[in-house]
């Protein structure tokens, strides 16, 4: 690694989505005299009768819950995306809009109200990664619907409405802004190596080390050359697959270790439950050809600092470009530690 | 205007990057159990003795500041672009960096620590027009400086440290990245029709007057039909410019004036001193021809029902594409009412 990347600013490149990034490492001196979020220190408490999403509870429309044992999927009740809105076109000179229809669902992970995924038994991660594969393989076959957004977003600093552990899915019918960029990158490179440009890119990674915060057989979780957020991180199956349906029982258990292994240590880092939204980017499910596509779950936590102490995503951030202090090493480093 | 558009989930294109952004008008009645932020309600004090940026007291690096009456400009103490960073190149295998050299500086808007833009006089928001023109011209000027990025992050829920008003510059090499999408497109618009993208835009939104929220002899100020944040507005110029060098004292006026009514009226929206990001995007200073740039400032506000319930850019948004829920249309309106 040469030295300017650890002391000099920079900018690097995001080759999945063809975006620069501005690392500047010598800004972590500096003081914060700005927002001090409210840690979450909440009692832990496996049911609460307030909450929708407890077992047998009411959920917001009047239904009853399920007494659920393990994941429920449902609905959501408000969701962005309806899935009978017509597909119209709508052009007036300079403006252009279209008819957008889909599906919001929730998956509880687990019926206990407090039991998030680092608290967790690998096997009960497992009927979550299944429950994903079931959700991907019924929403993707439908015919109007051409990508499947699996994510979560975790604790209130990331516009979670409730507490109770559970991540959603938007299914929609035309393929958003960031899996097209992704898709570009991955053909381009596909096109020229005969293989995804995410094989390489572990290999590479593997190789070297510096980034890499855990390995098993079948995955490896390392903070991306290019990470935005503090303590972004990657989840990377080592075998190319388009998407999570064609994972097997070895790899679903591999995948679940390394959810519990990366988000205990996201606890540990800062003695808190700590947040963050995750999400897994995977090919279009409209039928065409995807075999330069190779899935990838990516962690995006926004605490700097300490558990109270966040980075903004604010103006320059906004009107130029990504930008960020900690070196993705240090990061590294910092997560493989503990 | 189609109902559909008011009504049912859609996309609509934003013609200055190129990206869709998910419309859901149905999603307004969504019940909020989520994060609720503290409303800043601070006394009014002209003059804080611990501040950084009042006149007199000494700066973070010891410095005292002068006995400024209008505007102050200083070079930020912990800027994340350093001036005499080489500008290296950095390539090993899929890994790619760059050195990046720049400056980033502070101006306070006025010496009273209290005073933000809607409060200021038209007087006194002119010297900040002023200000900024001045900077644009010096640092856009310099031989390294290929872009410089205007803009305010305001109130603690967007990251600003100091409630002392002002805004921050940051000048740099390489070209951010809104600012090269903004390029392409304007450019393609340019070539075709040989009149600036936004010159036509705003032609044809003072026509349908929907999303017009205020206007004067040089400037309209409107919700933009892609709005991502919840009352996103843009101020424009009706003479093409492609930088605010070129503003004339009229258009100084003018502009200091919509500057003024928009954050006025942003203050009465939910009776709070209104959070948000703002910026100017304008062409590029590495001397190239920029025919096809029409600058224009913009504002990102978080707040989406209250001055304590924001909207939160998180799981999808990351992941897929921006979301929205009341209408470009009905934010307009609401904000013209005011
Ligand atoms: O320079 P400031 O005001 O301390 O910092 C603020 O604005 C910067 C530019 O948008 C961001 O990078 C920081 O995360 C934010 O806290
Ligand atoms: O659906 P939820 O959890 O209530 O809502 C949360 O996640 C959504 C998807 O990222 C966002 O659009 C909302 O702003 C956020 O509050």
């Amino acid at each position: 690694m040469k030295s300017e990347l650890e002391n000099a600013p920079h900018r690097r490149l995001n080759i999945l989505t063809g975006e620069w990034i501005l690392v500047s490492p010598h800004r972590t001196k500096r003081p914060w005299q700005g927002k001090i979020e409210s840690s979450e220190k909440r009692e832990k408490i496996n049911y609460d009768s307030e909450c929708f999403l407890c077992p047998t509870n009411a959920r917001m429309n009047g239904e009853p819950n399920p007494n659920y044992k393990n994941t429920l999927v449902f609905k959501n009740d408000f969701g962005a995306l309806l899935n009978d809105t017509p597909l119209f076109n709508y052009t007036d000179g300079l403006l252009h809009a279209e008819g957008e229809s889909g599906i919001c669902k929730v998956i509880c992970f687990s019926p206990n109200h407090s039991l998030t995924i680092p608290d967790m038994e690998v096997n009960d991660i497992i009927k979550v990664v299944e429950t994903w594969q079931n959700e991907f393989t019924e929403l993707g076959n439908l015919k109007h619907i051409n990508y499947v957004q699996i994510f979560e977003n975790k604790g209130a600093i990331m516009g979670c409405s409730n507490p109770h552990p559970h991540g959603q899915i938007w299914a929609q019918h035309s393929i958003p802004t960031e899996i097209e960029k992704k898709t570009t990158t991955q053909k381009n490179f596909y096109k020229k190596e005969s293989t995804s440009l995410l094989s390489k890119y572990i290999d590479q990674e593997l190789s070297i080390g510096t980034r890499i915060i855990s390995e098993n057989k079948s995955f490896v979780t390392l903070v991306p050359f290019w990470a935005v957020w503090p303590y972004e991180a990657m989840i990377i199956p080592k075998r190319q697959m388009a998407n999570i349906a064609s994972l097997n029982a070895t790899e679903r258990e591999d995948f679940a270790q390394q959810l519990k292994t990366l988000t205990q240590k996201y606890d540990a880092l800062f003695n808190c439950s700590f947040p963050y939204s995750s999400g897994i980017h995977q090919a279009p499910t409209n039928g065409d050809n995807y075999e330069e596509w190779h899935w990838h779950m990516s962690f995006y936590p926004p605490l700097l600092r300490s558990a109270t102490v966040k980075k903004f995503m604010v103006g320059y951030e906004m009107f130029a470009m990504a930008q960020r202090d900690i070196t993705p090493e240090m990061a590294a480093e910092k997560l493989k530690s503990l």
